[in-house]
């Protein structure tokens, strides 16, 4: 974990514009205002150029992507390009129809994204490897360094391939992280949120991959420390011990392991 | 308690699409997600047949319905009716304006649920019975056992009128379910989560009155175990508490009562 | 603080309309249903005016407004005015893009709010103050009483700005409220709720000044009562207990100051 990362985030405190899906805009907010980012969220086509442009960074998450979001999150990537901004962006399910498949070509055609990060069958499916996936989750078992590997080189972007160990991708070269706690799969969102810390680590000045890395192992540290902690006793108390630990100092989570 | 239905919820991790409100997307995920279910929601129409052909079960909920997903509700309907997959229906409000009423009967006009749940306001209203309401809120008085049975009757489906006992009627077979706890009134989308809960207790393969009877005292008695717990002192630490309780085996939450 | 407007919300259990945004909706609807009053929260265009004319008041938030939502807003507005209940409006982010500028005087030319309620960038933006904003929130600094007063006076209304003392405005009265956490800035919405918690004050038959600085004094100690348990380590924690603060009486609240 690079610390500097960490530190800027809370220093800056980036502005950071989420395109993201209607089950988990209170869950992100609130995780990434802990984390030290501040959460913008809109969907209109009309202003969503604008509110691009104001940030610090872009989310793009498909979830519950309608026609006239894929024109917004169009808009807000351009004006994201253009500003120079760091773009997420998170396919969502997006092997499950093909509604979803055509939506994030599109984006993919105009946008171009720092950071593409999603599940084993979801980068899978971008990727072009067959995976076994139920709704917006992952079931199968596969080469992840491969998918990541793969998404990198396609899409000419950096690849975050999460899952029990989470892969990742820029250019050639890979990296892992072991940090995570299986309530993470228990909660809807984490994938999300995850998105949108990423985000804010990569506004800071540091390597593209220690910013990647940065954001992994602390996230999944937050959760190990949250799920340790005695009032956790399933997937809703560890939920608000989670968002306090995204606010932590880094020092207080590695003690900790 | 039918035991097996718990069980085999949590053996089969089945996959239920939602069409629901978006202020208790958030919680209605958390909530089916600590049962054992899968949730997924979208509300384009262009997807809404292809998520409800992934999925092991679907719910509709019109608590913030909109013209275009009452398309979406139906198209959705269709492919869970073509695939034999349960429908649960919640007509959230549908006393409350004209637009309910009419979006509630178009879905109905073309889909078949399995079953349709709601307080004893909504149930009444579809059934032609007078009865007290406030916005979403169920205050009048009456025989709910007699809403039940007529709500079977005209829509040719089990009917399930939540309450303070709740009542739920299959064909001519009443029956009734005392669990539950008063917290779940002053929290908003205790009766959204529990037609998740439904849907997925119906994905099973023990007989209908069983898996209704099932959801209902699981989801009573999960509240009653929250409710009890120490560190529950309003509504906001009773939430997540009554989510972590909805993870627990039936055993646990038994030995409680 | 007033206590009668507090009994009475809770004696009637006002129900309040919400036109407002979709990341805040379950934590708004939660908030108030604990502090006494009955959330409904729908967009649709087809229902707008009816489901205001259900209402004992109405809360239009533009947190993540579109076209269509403002065309409902404008429907609910004159639904509530010709009914003569409160209208609260929360012009969240208005300084940050012309499509919001443009939505709220679309709505303020259709409909007569009884309060507008910003932060301070917000309502200096109406006020046509210069003052710094970053995303929806407000970090320049200034004179927010000047603000209150011009809102006060441009749009004939109550104004009340929040921030770390809140100003309101009412005429040519001005009030201030000290009451308040640190906390309430690092969770999501906290202006959003308050924006709720005024409107169900405001169905009360007390002085207009007293409903709003029992509002903003109420939900101030709670944020403050709730921040101080010994189970609150950081806004995760403080968000349930802030929530079981809202149902608290008044006396409990006081006499922990």
């Amino acid at each position: 974990m690079n610390r500097n990362v960490i530190r800027e985030v809370r220093e800056k405190s980036p502005l950071i514009h989420h395109l993201t899906n209607q089950v988990v805009m209170n869950f992100t907010a609130n995780g990434l205002l802990s984390f030290g980012g501040i959460p913008a969220m809109a969907n209109a086509v009309e202003e969503a150029y604008d509110m691009a442009m104001n940030a610090n960074g872009l989310l793009i998450n498909i979830g519950t992507i309608t026609p006239l979001e894929v024109k917004a999150m169009i808009a807000a990537g351009k004006a994201a390009n253009e500003k120079g901004i760091p773009v997420v962006l998170d396919p969502v399910g997006v092997a499950s129809t093909p509604f979803r498949d055509t939506a994030v070509k599109q984006v993919l055609h105009e946008v171009k994204p720092a950071v593409i990060k999603g599940n084993a069958g979801e980068m899978a499916y971008l990727a072009g490897i067959p995976w076994e996936t139920k709704g917006p989750d992952s079931v199968g078992e596969g080469n992840s360094a491969e998918v990541a590997e793969k998404v990198a080189a396609i899409y000419d972007t950096a690849a975050v391939v999460t899952g029990k160990v989470d892969m990742f991708c820029i250019g050639n070269d890979l990296g892992e992280n072991t940090t995570g706690h299986p309530f993470l799969t228990k909660i809807t969102g984490a994938g999300c949120l995850l998105g949108s810390i990423l985000a804010a680590c990569l506004t800071t000045d540091q390597p593209l991959k220690q910013q990647i890395n940065t954001a992994l192992s602390f996230y999944g540290a937050a959760a190990e420390y949250a799920a340790c902690l005695p009032d956790v006793s399933g997937p809703g108390t560890f939920l608000p011990c989670f968002i306090d630990a995204l606010s932590l100092d880094v020092g207080k989570l590695e003690v900790h392991e």
